[in-house]
């Protein structure tokens, strides 16, 4: 068994954050991740509200960042975890070894659900956006298609209200539930769903079953798929947005910690995610540095 | 009066990151500093625990927030804020003009006292720190000082434990409060003050009433001096470390936020306080674009 101070599961903006804070105080961190590291952002084209970076790709914040933990020494190990199991330490299983620490912190991110439609793949990260926070403002004055049935589209509409021309929700259901009527901007398809996206190179329309609708870009609201199950048995409370933490960042176990975007929270960024990560390091630093007594 | 959507005061990391968020969602904010943009920011030599920058200045992270804000073309004003008012909106009174909005973002910070004795200019950010979560890795396997008699001095001597090879805590009291038998590397120097700070161009030795005491850095941890009184009529909840905030940083009065060091939080680097200024602009564009019933 490989015994560590802390294991990071997960090398995106939280887990490298977190790493690079408990390395700096003198603990030491494992990482493990199943790709590679960045986890989500490294699929970002652009991103535009990283306070210090007026615009780069995701790729290349990710790689900053890895560069960082890679420059204190912090070790990562690439393998797919299979299971956790609470013992004396919390013992991890993965592809590769085994290993074993007394704290852990958990930042395996989240999965959006994909647009499925013909073209969906051509027009990734080149018209379909998974992020109103992130993107909208790139869509100021244009015309987009919000897909979804939920709260997120719902959000999403409110978001993009007062930057895009035309927002089209493109709803599958009968009747949409939330109350948009006083955005006059928003025009409801519903009973509609995407079949193809069309353009040559830029996305140019959406077909539907009922209509072709010309737009600059779409964003999909489809929810997201469950990332980890894993850690089930570990009996982590959550709620329908993530697993439920407290201000430091501490689930309902004790020295089990998520940050990131697998949490329930308000937003979900790269600053947030750094943040929360740095945050779980210090009280896990403050536990590990407290006197036995 | 110039009216804007939401009025944030100080142009720290937290005030910067607020501006850029609700810029970005189609939001109009004024941002309100009295000094330069960027903070306690621009007085930090180094910083090296920032996710995406392995090491920069203080001043050069601070101006990059600052263009990625220019670029935004979002206001600021440079003025001392004199007073804020609660009427119908908040009216923020200046040594310029006077501004309101239904919104306002505090992002003031805050000062920490400052150590005092012969040389202490000198070694300004050349030996002397106010913040071992940032430079405590500086002093790896060296000899440090922790200048202090309160809870920030036993945090600092816990966080520098693993890391120094030796700490002296120069405490002016007769004793010290706080328990820290079982950290064999620490040495109290009770009833002590600092007189002078000795060296050619590094720090080599501090001078007290008592001793003479070969260090290479002094921590100082004498706390901080209450910063921006002006919002004391907005009767803000606050305890000893700072105004009290929520999940998504709203202070006790509707409408109006803190975030950065001036709040009362675990953490208090830019990195926290960034992701507090985008969770603050976020809560705020979520009222701003629901529909009035």
């Amino acid at each position: 068994m490989n015994n560590y101070d802390v294991i990071i599961i997960g090398a995106g903006p939280a887990g490298l954050s977190a790493a690079i804070y408990l390395k700096r105080a003198g603990i030491n961190p494992l990482i493990i991740e199943k790709d590679s590291p960045g986890g989500t952002l490294n699929k970002v084209k652009s991103i535009q509200n990283y306070p210090g970076y007026t615009e780069q790709s995701g790729l290349k914040l990710a790689f900053r960042m890895y560069s960082q933990v890679e420059a204190l020494n912090i070790k990562i190990v690439v393998a797919e975890v299979i299971n956790i199991n609470k013992d004396n330490l919390f013992s991890v299983e993965t592809s590769k070894e085994n290993y074993a620490a007394p704290y852990l912190i958990l930042s395996t991110g989240k999965v959006s659900k994909k647009l499925e439609c013909n073209n969906a793949k051509k027009f990734e990260q080149n018209g379909i956006s998974y992020c109103v926070t992130c993107d909208g403002n790139l869509y100021k004055n244009k015309d987009v298609a919000v897909i979804g049935s939920g709260l997120s589209a719902y959000d999403a509409i409110l978001y993009l209200s007062s930057i895009a021309n035309k927002i089209y929700l493109i709803n599958k259901e009968q009747t949409f539930k939330y109350d948009i009527k006083n955005y006059k901007n928003v025009e409801v398809k519903n009973d509609s769903k995407i079949e193809d996206l069309i353009g040559e190179e830029k996305l140019e329309k959406i077909k539907t079953n009922k209509d072709l609708i010309k737009v600059d870009g779409v964003f999909v609201c489809l929810g997201e798929k469950k990332n980890a199950f894993y850690y089930e048995n570990l009996n982590l409370k959550a709620d329908k947005k993530g697993i439920i933490v407290d201000h430091n960042m501490q689930t309902n176990i004790n020295n089990v910690y998520a940050c990131g975007d697998m949490i329930s929270k308000s937003l979900y960024q790269v600053i947030t995610a750094t943040s929360e990560g740095a945050v779980a390091a210090t009280d896990i630093i403050k536990k590990i540095k407290k006197p036995v007594k």
